[in-house]
């Protein structure tokens, strides 16, 4: 038994009697005191299976009751070999793997993945090992909306005599398939970010009742709990799934919170509405809209902030499939340098509608290698970034100078300011913060990152601590340079800049 | 006495007694029954001056009471030099000469444009006459600010003994050069948005008191008004300035509008604050602000709608003042394929810190061959544009679907939008039409133009009037091309783009 890898034993018998979703088998796994509860499932063909995640090193005894009883015990060992380390896990406001290494995830967008041909399949797992993307969010159910019109082969549940499906009995060949896309990418440290439901749906799944979907769920974590590599989402744009209510979503929160006893990363995507993310089982901000309010939502939830969705390169008609490559590396670069985490997606038209955002296939867009390129630099800092706020008024600071307050800093912007309503005075520092801002970063004081996003600026600079001396790189973040322009320095410094959009400057501690 | 110029009569005298800015000679001039009355003024050396802009044909009799004491009549002829065309007013939402020409002015800014050498003012007059601008905003005031730090020569009143300036006494040599400006620029039919007062000052010329500014502005119309391509800006970000309040904009307003007895076009331009365009001596909005919002002005005042300010090409730090090339293009497209007028600026550094914005000179960025193109294009239509307004639901849609009407256009989208609460429903709104929108403005059914922005879709679609032949154009705004992709066509038409960022279509009725 190896330390981080899915453990599993396995029993022949009779095809269960009843539901195949909801079976009686469970194991309880000890190790150096910890105890972990497991359901088992079955898995076609007479065979059951119960799976287990050893997050810890030493011996590990299991007693196993229900439809089978047996005990065992093996010893797990640590792997090290890099690439196994663990559970992503929520640290602060940044993500760590179970053995303390960081996390700072790169994601794509494959929703239909699974849903597809097999050598489509292949190939869409292919280039997601070739490309930057060390995460992927994916869904559970086929996709029915523009460019995803085609019939999956198999389905999650086996179809009942009136057409419509019997959630109590998986297909087990769509499941074998699904694990097998875990099992590979998670080899590759590749993160599942797994949607459960989503609302673009042609064949009720969209719609399931309470009865239909707690034993998917049931089915769900049995089996793919065990790979260290998975996250839960619980939904893609749960907001517009007008069949579920607030009590389906907190059901469905509460279930997979109970049944999961290792702690995968859990949230809930939304198109408009926030899902609640200060909920106690809800790891991190899963976001769907404007980067630059990374730092808000780092700000009010404390958790990581994953943007999860903010527009793809592509050239569909759709507005958000239509960015240039540019703007979604120049809205990543925002993103991660406030130390959130970015979602790639891409929507090129051709001849056979295989969209990488929705069937996977071959990426063919300028975003990811200037992807990669940023991945590097923030994979080299020495910690994960938080973002330095915009020192720009705050609401409550134009209450206290209504008030007569601040005075010092009163000038003719601020007074201007303080003569519209309230509600104005926020939507204008919204809109400037978001128009004017240099987004920075920092680890400590160890580095900073600036990115002047579009404002072509010829000057730049930094205010530096007072002590140690600092190396100041300038970077190209469309053509993929980096420039060492000073180093020794400290306290404020100023630098000229190539005047030109997509420029970065990290400063880092030598 | 021609038509729409300048008509003056002189007189030789001693020096005025009392104040030199309010002197007591008037002039009625009175053709086809109209009557002026206007205010002379004094010119310095013993003379005296009355002018009049006829705007009819026809004899022309004045009588001179005051000072001096004359009578006389000249038959006033038309011109018709394509080039005097009268003032302009407004038409609408868009703007008009006197005689029926369209007007569709592309604006720049040169703020302190008079308050430099002579030879840079000379070099910055032939740089607007080779430019595509034929609008331009400059300052009566000195600017003091950052890249404008330099004492002018002449200021427009002389200083008194104890070093603060004497609003009864023009400086004559400041005066006189101001209007040679004026003179050639009209002559080339460029209009000048004069700013009468401003806030970047360390003169004293933004805290005049009442009994200050009614002399100067009584001498500015005296002086000016009969320009015709004069046009009246109480100010720039008039919010400010607080030593003025809401009683002084009002009274130089309305002082302004009764001396002004031709009716130039008249604004107020802001920081934050808009003035109150609805007040009825306001001839047009003078926005600064978001070029996606003039539809919006356009709807609520059913004035012309100038952007007179939404940042500027160039390379300084601060953040209005480094956009892109491509992103003021980008913006005046907006601006202009939605019915609104702009505002060119350019702020580079250079090493005689002479910004064009601030102090004039030579033009450096590559923004203004490209608004010359979309100049040529707007020019080319046959009458001025107006919005296609965005389809979106607006808040009074959100609230009737709230009350269960509107069921057939409630999509998932505006379902899980009815959840918010309604004031983040319009902030919803508003950020997605700002982000999504294809901008589109239509002369009536004679043409259709449409700016794609930074979407790159590679799929477009028109859906142009079911009788009638349109010929289609594609547009590259930065690589200024056209090309004719269809003829002949109507109803709904569907096309390929090249799926890059600043991509127009135009369809012409043929």
């Amino acid at each position: 038994m190896l330390q981080y890898q899915k453990f599993e034993l396995s029993f022949q018998g009779k095809e269960p009697e009843g539901s195949w979703s909801e079976i009686d088998l469970r194991a309880v796994f000890t190790c150096q005191g910890d105890q972990k509860e497991v359901s088992g499932f079955y898995a076609g063909n007479g065979r059951y299976v119960i799976r287990y995640l050893p997050q810890k090193t030493g011996m590990v005894q299991w007693k196993i009751t229900g439809l089978f009883q047996a005990e065992g015990k093996e010893e797990c060992i640590s792997c090290e070999d890099g690439i196994h380390n663990g559970l992503v896990k929520p640290s602060g406001t940044a993500l760590m793997y179970e053995d303390g290494t960081s996390c700072r995830p790169f994601g794509t967008t494959v929703y239909a993945m699974m849903h597809q041909p097999k050598e489509l399949v292949a190939q869409t797992i292919e280039t997601i090992l070739e490309s930057p993307f060390d995460k992927v969010r994916t869904c559970v159910f086929p996709k029915h909306y523009i460019f995803n019109e085609n019939e999956p082969e198999l389905f999650a549940f086996e179809k009942k005599a009136d057409g419509g499906f019997d959630f109590h009995r998986p297909c087990f060949a769509f499941w074998d398939t699904f694990e097998q896309m875990l099992q590979i990418l998670g080899d590759h440290q590749v993160q599942v970010d797994l949607i459960l439901f989503h609302p673009y749906d042609c064949w009720g799944f969209s719609r399931m009742t309470k009865d239909e979907y707690l034993p998917y769920l049931n089915y769900l974590v049995a089996r793919f709990a065990a790979y260290p590599n998975v996250w839960w989402s619980l939904a893609n744009e749960y907001d517009c799934m007008n069949a579920f209510q607030e009590e389906d979503w907190n059901r469905i929160d509460h279930f997979i919170s109970e049944k999961d006893v290792y702690g995968h990363m859990l949230s809930c995507h939304h198109m408009l509405k926030n899902y609640d993310f200060s909920k106690e089982n809800i790891t991190h901000c899963s976001i769907q809209g404007d980067v630059t309010a990374v730092d808000t939502y780092m700000k009010r939830y404390r958790k990581p902030v994953l943007m999860d969705e903010f527009g793809y390169e592509g050239n569909i008609s759709c507005h958000w499939g239509n960015l240039s490559g540019f703007e979604l590396v120049h809205r990543f670069w925002i993103c991660c340098v406030l130390g959130g985490y970015g979602t790639h997606g891409e929507t090129f038209m051709n001849d056979t509608d295989t969209l990488w955002w929705g069937k996977g296939g071959k990426l063919a867009g300028k975003s990811p290698e200037r992807i990669r390129f940023l991945k590097e630099i923030i994979k080299g800092l020495p910690g994960a970034l938080e973002p330095v706020y915009a020192r720009f008024v705050s609401a409550e600071m134009i209450e206290e100078m209504r008030q007569g307050l601040h005075q010092e800093q009163q000038t003719d912007f601020t007074r201007a300011l303080l003569k519209l309503p309230t509600e104005e005075v926020i939507r204008v520092i919204d809109n400037i913060t978001s128009d004017t801002r240099i987004y920075t970063g920092h680890c400590g004081e160890e580095a900073y990152l600036s990115y002047y996003g579009r404002h072509c600026t010829a000057v730049g600079e930094l205010e530096l601590p007072e002590t140690g001396e600092y190396r100041i790189e300038v970077i190209d973040v469309w053509e993929m340079t980096r420039k060492t322009i000073l180093t020794g320095v400290h306290g404020k410094v100023e630098f000229t800049l190539p005047g030109k959009e997509g420029i970065a400057v990290l400063a880092v501690k030598q």
